[in-house]
C-alpha cells in the first residue's frame, strides 16, 4: 500500500518533469528561429524552412513521446481500453500530420531555392523515420485498433509494436539533433561569430537539442522499464486496485490476482 | 521443444546478421577515411582525425554492442555468472579506451590546427556519452561485480543498468550519425562534387551511417525485447533446461521451475 502511493506520486513527478522538457523543447526550438533566424512563413524562403525544425521537434518528438505514454496513465488502467486506443490513434495521427508539414516546408525551401532534396544523412534519416512511422501507425490501426485480430496475435505483437515506437523515436532524436548541428553550420557562417566561437544563437540551439535527448531519455524509461504499465485483462497488481479503490474512481468490474509489480524486465 | 529450438536458431541468425552488419560499420568507416580522406596517421593533421571517426563507430557503437549483448549468450544461461561479467565488463572496458583515444585523436587534431574544442552540438551528445558510459561502467563495477552489494540491490538496479546502457548507446549512435553528416559538410565543400550532388564518397558515408543505425536497432531488440535473457537464479525456462540438456552442455545444479516463456514485455 505505501509503496504503490509512492509509484503514484513518482509517476506524477515523471509526468510533471516530462511536460515541462516537452513545452521547454518545443518553446526553445520556436524561440531560436523566432529570434535568431527571422521568424516563420509559408512562401518557400528561409522562413517557410523555419517551420520545418519547429514541427519536427513538435510532432516526431514531444507529441509523438507524449502519445505513447498514453497506456502508462493510470487512468488507463482501469476500465475499456478502446478510448485509450482511440486516444493513443489520433494523437499519433496528429503527430504523423505534423511530420508531413514539416516534409512540406523543407521540399518546399528546396524547390524555390533549386537545392537538392534527400542527399544528407540527416535527410535519409529523417525520410527513414518518418516512413517508419507511417508503417507503424498503419500496422497498428489495422492490428490493435480494427477488430479483426485474434487476441494471441496481438500479444505476440504488442512487444515488437512498443519496441518499434522505441526505435523510431531514436531515430527521430538523431534526426533532429543531426539537423540542429547541421542548421548551424550553415547559419553561422561569418567570421565575427562563427559556430566555432559559440555564438548565444549556438548556445540556445545546442541546449535545445540536450532538451530533446533528455525528454526522449525519460519518455523512453516510462515506455520501456517503469513498472506504470496496463495490466493484461483480468489481471490487477496490489498497485492497480489501489488506483482502482481511491477517492473519485469509478469500480469496474475485473477479477484481481495478487502479482509481484516490483520493477519489471 | 520444437519453439525453443526455433527460439535458439533465431538468436544464431540474428547474431550473424548483428556480427556482419557490425563488422561492415567499422569497415565502411575504415574504407570512407582511407579511400577518400587520406588514410591514418598520428601527427595532428587531417590523418590524425581520421582516426577520430574510426575509433568512436568500433568502440561505442560495435564493440560497446557486442559487449552489452554476453547475458544475451545461452551458453552464458548456465552455470556460474562471474566469467560473463568479468567478459562484460572488459569488453566494455575496451571499448571505452577506444573510445577515449578516439577522444585523444579529436582534441589533439584541434589543438595542432586551432580549433575550438566541444562547440558543436556533435559534441556535446559526443562528450555527454562518453561521460555516462564512464558513470555507468564504474557503478556497474562497484554493484554488480564487486561482491559487497545485496541481492535485493542489484535486482532494484538491474533494469536501470540496461536501460541506461540502452541510452547510452542510442546517444552514441545520435553522436556518430550527427558527426558523419557533419564531416560531409565540411569535406564536400568543392563547387563540382559538393555534398547535394551526392558524389559516391557522400553516398558512401551516408550508407555507413544507415548501417550503425540497423545495427543498433538490433542490438537493442536483442538486449529490451527478446527473450534470450539469463534467469534469475534458482529458475529455469524450458527454453533454458532443454539448452543444459543439449548435446555437449555441461549439467548445472539448479532448481527447475517451469516459467512461461514467450515474448516477454
Amino acid at each position: 500500500m505505501e509503496w504503490s502511493m509512492m509509484a503514484m506520486g513518482q509517476f506524477y513527478l515523471f509526468s510533471l518533469v516530462l511536460g515541462t522538457l516537452g513545452s521547454l523543447c518545443v518553446l526553445f526550438t520556436v524561440y531560436w528561429v523566432q529570434h535568431w533566424r527571422g521568424g516563420f512563413g509559408w512562401d518557400g524562403t528561409n522562413l517557410m524552412f523555419n517551420w520545418h525544425p519547429v514541427l519536427m521537434v513538435t510532432g516526431m518528438v514531444v507529441l509523438y513521446g507524449a502519445a505513447s505514454l498514453v497506456y502508462r496513465l493510470p487512468q488507463s488502467w482501469v476500465g475499456p481500453k478502446l478510448p485509450w486506443k482511440l486516444l493513443h490513434a489520433v494523437l499519433h495521427l496528429v503527430a504523423f500530420i505534423l511530420a508531413v508539414l514539416g516534409l512540406v516546408a523543407v521540399f518546399n525551401f528546396h524547390y524555390h531555392n533549386r537545392i537538392s532534396n534527400l542527399y544528407s544523412l540527416h535527410s535519409w534519416l529523417g525520410i527513414t523515420a518518418v516512413a517508419l512511422f507511417a508503417c507503424q501507425w498503419l500496422l497498428g490501426f489495422t492490428i490493435f485498433l480494427l477488430p479483426w485480430a485474434s487476441l494471441s496475435l496481438r500479444s505476440l505483437l504488442k512487444p515488437i509494436h512498443v519496441f518499434s515506437g522505441a526505435i523510431i523515436l531514436s531515430l527521430s532524436m538523431a534526426s533532429v539533433l543531426s539537423g540542429i548541428n547541421e542548421k548551424l553550420f550553415f547559419s553561422l557562417k561569418n567570421a565575427t561569430a562563427p559556430y566555432s566561437s559559440l555564438p548565444p544563437e549556438a548556445c540556445f540551439a545546442n541546449i535545445t537539442g540536450m532538451l530533446v535527448v533528455a525528454f526522449v531519455g525519460i519518455v523512453l524509461y516510462i515506455l520501456l522499464v517503469s513498472s506504470w504499465k496496463r495490466p493484461e485483462p483480468g489481471v490487477l497488481t496490489d498497485r492497480q486496485l489501489r488506483f482502482q479503490l481511491g477517492p473519485g474512481s469509478r469500480p469496474y468490474p475485473v477479477a484481481y490476482m495478487p502479482v509481484a509489480s516490483g520493477p519489471s524486465q
